[in-house]
């Protein structure tokens, strides 16, 4: 057993990743973000479609059509593959800490 | 977007199960309990991994070995396919909800 807001830095200067599940099919990622965006240059253009949740703090997506979506507690998405999308803002008091599975 | 701790009822008479995520190699669910237990006669016994995440409340799991593991808030479990286990609590005072990854 392991806990999802366990092992979190207290300084985060930059992103942290960590596959949880990873199998042919199928990768669950922790992702603790705190105040990191996506490269000024970058949108994610997946191959894989992502379901996300975010665990704590906040973050907001924004898709390359302009639309954004703020993140809270709770709430999910789901990015299907090759839809562009990018990270434009997460929490700067408190780590934001998301589940990403990539199926 | 929605929100995983949403419409959730006040009253719970029996465990609900909720597909978010359906493929043919995936199964995201939520489930939500409140005090239910596993049926007396039951233990689970799945072709499929799961992975099992309580995101509010708590549940115990027993497995047939007799080793039982509280999870809380956050606590996570893969539980290996034919790993035979049951649910023995969950809590009464407020909604347990389960985020369940079966691959």
């Amino acid at each position: 057993m392991a806990n999802i807001f366990s092992n979190i830095p207290a300084e985060i200067a930059d992103e942290i990743f960590e596959d949880i599940i990873m199998t042919e099919t199928l990768r669950v990622e922790r992702i603790i973000s705190k105040g990191q965006t996506s490269p000024e240059s970058g949108w994610y253009d997946q191959s894989e479609n992502e379901w996300l949740i975010v665990l704590s703090g906040y973050g907001i997506i924004e898709y390359i059509n302009g639309v954004k979506v703020i993140l809270k507690q709770g709430d999910y998405l789901n990015i299907k593959a090759h839809e562009k999308h990018r990270v434009i803002e997460t929490s700067l008091d408190e780590a934001t800490v998301w589940l990403a599975i990539f199926y």
